[in-house]
């Protein structure tokens, strides 16, 4: 087992209560009213489950050194007791995207989309962890799955920078997201 | 399924017959005499196979724009009917070199090592197709899996490829290695 890979749950079983679900764009998912995830893979869907999403982390596919220094000194993990608020966005990317080389796609995530500068701006109050699925073994309906906590007080700043990062060129790639807010039960 | 997944067996069967087999750096592999490609998965060892690897195409990490220009212009794709000689490697990288930015292994890869510019130059004598399996949800013994083909006269070429890459700056990232010769039988 991959030591990176997570699964998420979405049923009628977990820790975490689901508030607010939104499709986006594109495919819905049925909408679940808990959700639960596993460090490791889920054999079989359970009981009361309606989907499971699996990711892996990864390397950092564009944040620069200096970028990373900065997001090191800022930045909380995820867990934190007063953290009770979050989010799980599940995200694909297009066929073009994927055909970008690899300076295209960093001059339109930094250069234009200012994607880790937007985000700087929310840390710490905003933790994160990016799960990639794209190149699972099976076929994955998303390419990512972004999760995210932060504290109750937080919820409207976390809106502000979905909202944000959903105006730029970046996400003129996105064709399929769902957005799941849930609290801790 | 995901379609850009390939399975390399190797063991007694098979259209490829390996020719030599040198484990260059960390842990070996049993030798097989024969090998095969599946595009898709295996569901179980085949009687007869050693061992069975996999991994997923996907998209460009280092390779920019204007190299990309480049490589489309000269690269072929790989099973020409004169391509009856190859080349299966598949690589580890370590810890350090995974920690690493983005564009701190940009700058080993292409701007200090010249991967690509090395490569330009074997181009359309020697084919090629690069494999992930670092994020598959298994625990992958390997990082990537490369293929290559080319004619019987290019193996020397070949080999002088092979060297070059090795003494670079980005090859002392490499802790596991194997390399397997084959001819199509």
């Amino acid at each position: 087992m991959n030591p990176r890979l997570f699964t998420f749950v979405g049923g009628n079983n977990g820790p975490w209560t689901v508030v607010r679900f939104q499709v986006v764009i594109g495919e819905p998912i049925p909408e679940p009213r808990k959700l639960e995830v596993i460090n490791g893979p889920v054999s079989a869907l359970p009981e009361g489950a309606h989907w499971a999403l699996k990711g892996v982390t990864s390397n950092a596919r564009y944040v620069e050194k200096d970028e990373k220094v900065q997001l090191d000194s800022k930045q909380a993990p995820l867990g934190r007791p007063e953290a009770t608020h979050g989010a799980l966005i599940p995200i694909r990317k297009n066929a073009q995207w994927w055909a970008l080389t690899q300076n295209e796609r960093r001059a339109i995530f930094e250069d234009r989309s200012h994607h880790t500068a937007i985000g700087l701006k929310y840390l710490p109050s905003i933790a994160r962890r990016l799960h990639h699925c794209r190149d699972l073994e099976g076929s994955e309906p998303f390419d990512f799955l972004t999760l995210f906590d932060y504290a109750k007080e937080d919820s409207a700043a976390f809106d502000d920078l979905v909202e944000a990062l959903r105006a730029t060129e970046e996400w003129k790639y996105v064709d399929r997201e769902v957005d799941i807010r849930w609290i801790r039960s």
